[in-house]
């Protein structure tokens, strides 16, 4: 079994290695010829163009596009729609609108040709560590796709079983991939799963700034505190509640650089996080921690929004209050 | 009937004036004598220091002190348990912690003097628009300072009577001053006020930041507007749900410069909002609204806080994230 | 001049009152023949349907459609699409979405016909108090309405002149009406109205729960206030920087019972508050306060939610904690 | 090495248990005489009170204290500090205020006693799992005491090593206890770790919620996913971004009942995040994350609360609004 990899970028590269240490092949193009010569350099079979990949493939036909969300990805799925033929499949890996998974799996079905949304996570450490992957679409290119997926995923042996979890269950979660539903689940399934990582962050991150802090000359003499704050979150990460991936990886950051000094605080934000609140609206439930996290990032951002200055300018004119400092 | 006023700054100075307007005199003194000697001028009686001034009163004395919460209030109050006679009056008319407030009456209780602790609404406006009073401590020094209290207030005309309400009832409320019950009332009830005060300030800031972005280029551009933020408030102010005395004085402030380019966006907060979200943990009330809009003033005042490079060094960690620009 | 009305709700048939007692006149129309025989018993002209409204109006023709947001102006709209003529203009003076104005706009403006987007704002109230309007569309037919305007806003004098207001500028919004800009302006600036009144709402909310719970036996004992609400409002309606129109109405509902037991605490929320979230999103603007305000409603309609119950299981798996009572 | 230990519940008992493993014995006292009995049983010493336990140790002696915050450990400590000796040292392991620790500290300090504030997490996981320590007081104590730290102390095998940190740093944190400080910074690091925790599952709470929902017939028909949550979370275990120890106990909560219908959704809160809301507001470090979550977990208690009347009544009472349902 081989499959084609359209983008070769930090996720879609690593995709393809990850496949080949299994021994599974693929033909693979990026708009970048250097990328798609490191890869062949690496034993994978290049292609000149969508065209040129979708010819050198066996029917059925598995295409996986690796694209940022948005106009890359809508652009190469409406050219494979002419490319490809009944009964092969192509897979959006990226992060994409779960709407415009519907709407896609449904260009494409009309055509005779089927679609994967697989919401993909695990970053520049995917390589190494395995995806996890989220799937939306219909189950029998996911059963027929299963050796793919099973090698990419991280493997049952990368966690503890998980007690009480019935035997008889869908095999697949425990390997780190899981069949969400028809199309749109994937990528809604990741959007959340993102819209997560993002509010644990934040948690993260406050309560980091809380214990930085701790010996703030903003607070009485007899009650400031010098924190190790990167012994702190080497000691959590065992045995404590809030042991996670992202706090090793945060003790890792800190044991580089405890006052993380290389950094300006500016945050960025994918569409996920954006999406996920209105889907919280959209089905009336209460995020605050998710639309707390994300207003932090957009705030980060800033310097003296219009906000803030109307804020002075109301204190001002109330209370003849001017601005600190 | 006269007071002792202690403490001429952007307050208590207007304070004097508007008993005066009443007929109500008043000895006055503040550390610096440039200001008692300005409402000398301006007839009241100054005082040399705290002794003098209670010298100068006839028993039964009201002393009210309108210094900066803290320590000049704890010292003011300290020194008049000394000076001070059975059947006298200490008053805070600052904006005290309202546990302090409940301190404080029983340290002067112990000597047979009341206190009263009065929340004072009105700012730099209150000497034209009268004063809205919140009041804590007994009944029996309230009712003997209702002339003073009455003049201080508003006054029933300044707003439309509330329909169905008991005409039997207290009617010291429609003139805008409450007694709100015993020591510590006064100045509790002032917290919520200002913590409410920060929640509507946010809500009209965040509100006023959409409309001024409704253009920004971060949009699409058939979805760009470019809105009449000044004219838009002004508007508001008639018939809308959001009429309010902050919303006037946000049209003001837009009417003399739409962009606030005055201000860096850099906002001070007091100590009320923050206690009313001690007192909102305290009794176990969520309180999302009045917590956000005083984390926003924190936000203001900081750079590149360590929360936020925590979040950029786990996006770099995880998925190879530069910051954004 | 006279124009027509659809939609004889609480909105649409005060807003035929209020134009009369300025001598406008109305053909009037709403699917309930009651509601148009009512209507007329008061002078308008009843209508049977919307071609005869159409047809009893003189070019150039102005139709105000004021319904449910959503499939009812829709389907009114496109009907009028084919019955006016150029140079007419339909309304829209619901809660509509700003982004559905501008495409109104488009599909009106293709066949001639003008189209303005007004948000209206004063509920019950504006019939006596006069409505704030915020208007998007072509200048030409907002300054050829401008009588119609006049006579459904409130009015100049209902609230003091701004200080500082340049003498020279548009003197519409002083007396309650603005042009906001082109279609989508309209709806946008209500949008963030009705957010910004959300916002307050809430802040008032948690205002009133924190005096309410004063008394709490969640509290040590000697820190229990036993506050009386409804006069803390009434006072703070004259003098404080609380005093706005939302406090009046909040005074006057404890006025008339100040537990408020007649309600549930279910609280409503139409796609205004939604919409601002979502455009806080698309312009990447934090606006904590009014999502906050806006997940208060969903959560008030909540029983036992799902996220409570995760948080619950998480508790005991982690601890052994049962979940209290 | 041996210790006396006072109180023996759910932490208490497993702390002696997982002592013993490592060949270090406890004399235990617990007011439940059964619960002594039971670890007498199982090789523990009793005592028959706090003195008998004193004398039965030897010295320099070790008392952890494992009582619940508040009342039960003051009072212990404080009989303690009339039973040991200069030299000795007190230990309070449970969920205490750190500003307690700092007054505890001084109180045994004035006696000679040293004091240690230890925040132990891990739970009912900790005696198989081991217990992450953090830990505030003299280093001469902590230092005496390694045997016993590193003997609850999960162990630095527990965890893959961070890469780049220092090989020559303090051993103990890898080991998965920390030195924090002096005394009460350990609890102030433990309380700060309590408040990520909620953070953290407040994040993954509402997303659980955003799936579940994800079939609400709130959406429109064809934008409906039926996910399955328990599978979802099973997978997300291994190489997603959010994978931690929360997300194992929820995976293994959502297979044992997948509805969770085992729990009403009241939420519980100790007084640790509620304490870091505290510490926020203090240090002025917005903490939007940390109060949503504790807020939910509020709110999660209440039904009808006042806040949501007022804003039924507000919404009745300028648009004629009824509540829903």
């Amino acid at each position: 079994m081989r499959l084609g990899m359209v983008g070769l970028g930090r996720m879609g590269g690593n995709l393809v290695r990850r496949l080949a240490r299994a021994g599974i092949g693929a033909v693979v193009w990026d708009r970048d010829p250097a990328a798609v010569a490191a890869l062949a350099a690496e034993g994978a079979e290049g292609a000149s163009g969508l065209a040129d990949l979708v010819r050198r493939l066996e029917a059925p036909r598995t295409v996986w596009v690796m694209l940022p969300a948005g106009e890359a990805t809508e652009a190469a799925l409406a050219e494979l729609a002419g490319l490809l033929a009944p009964g092969d499949v192509a897979i959006d890996g990226g992060n994409g609108m779960w709407k415009d998974a519907i709407r896609r799996a449904a260009m494409l079905r009309a055509k005779g040709i089927d679609f994967l949304d697989i919401g993909t996570s695990g970053g520049v450490w995917g390589l190494a560590r395995g995806y996890c992957l989220m799937i939306g679409g219909p189950e029998a290119q996911v059963a027929r796709l299963d050796p793919v997926l099973a090698a990419l995923a991280p493997g049952e042996g990368t966690a503890a079983p998980t007690p009480g979890r019935d035997p008889a269950g869908d095999p697949r979660p425990p390997r780190g991939y899981v069949h969400c539903g028809p199309n749109g689940a994937g990528h809604f399934t990741k959007m959340v799963h993102n819209a997560i990582e993002y509010g644990m962050m934040q948690a993260m991150a406050e309560g980091l700034e809380l214990l930085q802090q701790a010996g703030s000359d903003r607070l009485p003499e007899d009650q400031r505190l010098d924190l190790p704050v990167p012994d702190i979150t080497e000691a959590w990460r065992r045995g404590s509640v809030v042991a996670s991936w992202l706090l090793d990886l945060t003790a890792q950051a800190l044991a580089a650089d405890g006052e993380l000094s290389g950094y300006t605080g500016r945050v960025g934000d994918s569409g996920e996080g954006r999406w996920a609140v209105q889907a919280a609206i959209d089905s009336a439930v209460p995020a605050p921690v998710l639309s707390a996290a994300l207003y932090a990032r957009f705030r980060s951002r800033q310097d003296g929004p219009f906000a803030d200055r109307a804020l002075s300018a109301m204190r001002n004119a109330f209370g003849g209050h001017l601005e600190p400092r």
